[in-house]
């Protein structure tokens, strides 16, 4: 299993509704990419390792799938939307990772 | 529910030792942490968002908790250790985070 992981770095000045993001264009997402997802997480930034210390990341995400080639495979028909949806919530370049799930539990 | 994520930067040149940290590092920071985590994942990084790209991160985990106080009350015991433990697999500095989960499938 492959996980997509999708954070928006937490940069000084920069736009970020969560509101949107979390009600709105997540659930867009898992509705547009349906059955290649097995299961997804959406998480808002508190805080770093220690309460006064700021999130590195405003805003995650993560997409777990079978494959790569799975997650492509459901994306890219849906690409222009999703990523044309992001600068309604937010004015932050993602960074943008696929790793192997090594453990889970 | 809160997600802490431990993510360590791929920098060219560092060391990252994938199957101590799979196999042995993780192994016992989820037995040493104990009921307090509701469930963990560890990943080693693939790619960035292309194939071609390199991934962002040569390795990521988290731990989900009821509330990052008790993430802090089962980690601090066992801080030394575990910390100490980094520099066998790693000499990357990891960028942790405390999040919310907003939606978990």
């Amino acid at each position: 299993m492959i996980k997509v992981s999708i954070q928006y770095p937490n940069k000084a000045g920069a736009r970020f509704d969560a509101d949107y993001y979390v009600n709105k264009h997540m659930p867009m997402a898992l509705k547009l990419l349906g059955d290649a997802v097995k299961s997804a997480s959406v998480e808002i930034g508190i805080s770093g390792a220690l309460p006064d210390q700021a999130p590195p990341f405003v805003a995650m995400c993560s997409f777990v799938c079978e494959t790569v080639q799975d997650f492509y495979d459901a994306f890219l028909p849906h690409a222009s939307l999703l990523q044309g949806d992001i600068a309604v919530y937010t004015d932050i370049e993602p960074v943008i990772q696929m790793s192997e799930i090594k453990l889970s539990s």
